[in-house]
């Protein structure tokens, strides 16, 4: 192991974020977004087409978390706790 | 110009895609948030030092914007209508 990546193992200053997005399936009706859509239309916005509207979280991970754990455990928070698996989808990104 | 960026220019069939990211500024409290932080706790994922939420929003544009005009088009209904300037900030990125 390379100091550099020691450190960022075990450096609590050093926190990962973790993003989080959560959307209708695609299948799933979006009333929320067909509202926008309709105000977009009535202001004279005529280029959109379409709008769906979605949740995103911004997770800050405590320090000493390798990448593979991390992942791990966003993985599982957005599947059992963010995300409503019988008409949500989400995905995720990890940044440090 | 090129066929191919002819065809892209109008072919309303390739409709580009924009995400739009809304989230309460760093300065601003986020009970919602906080709320999601505590149920984590609680349920035993201890590995999380903070959450945030936000919105996004997933606008489909009609063909026939070069890029752009989408960009200025999507700054402006992100900027104007999808964001609270008062607490809020946004994001967005193209994608065709």
């Amino acid at each position: 192991m390379r100091e550099g990546e020691r450190a960022r193992l075990y450096n609590p200053c050093i926190p990962m974020k973790a993003y989080v997005y959560v959307a209708l399936k695609k299948t799933v009706l979006d009333p929320q977004g067909k509202t926008i859509h309709g105000a977009l239309k009535k202001m004279g916005h005529n280029a959109i087409a379409d709008v769906r509207q979605g949740k995103y979280f911004e997770l800050t991970l405590n320090g000493g978390l390798d990448k593979a754990a991390a992942q791990q455990e966003v993985e599982r928070i957005a599947r059992d706790v963010l995300t409503n698996p019988v008409i949500e989808e989400f995905s995720y990104r990890l940044e440090d």
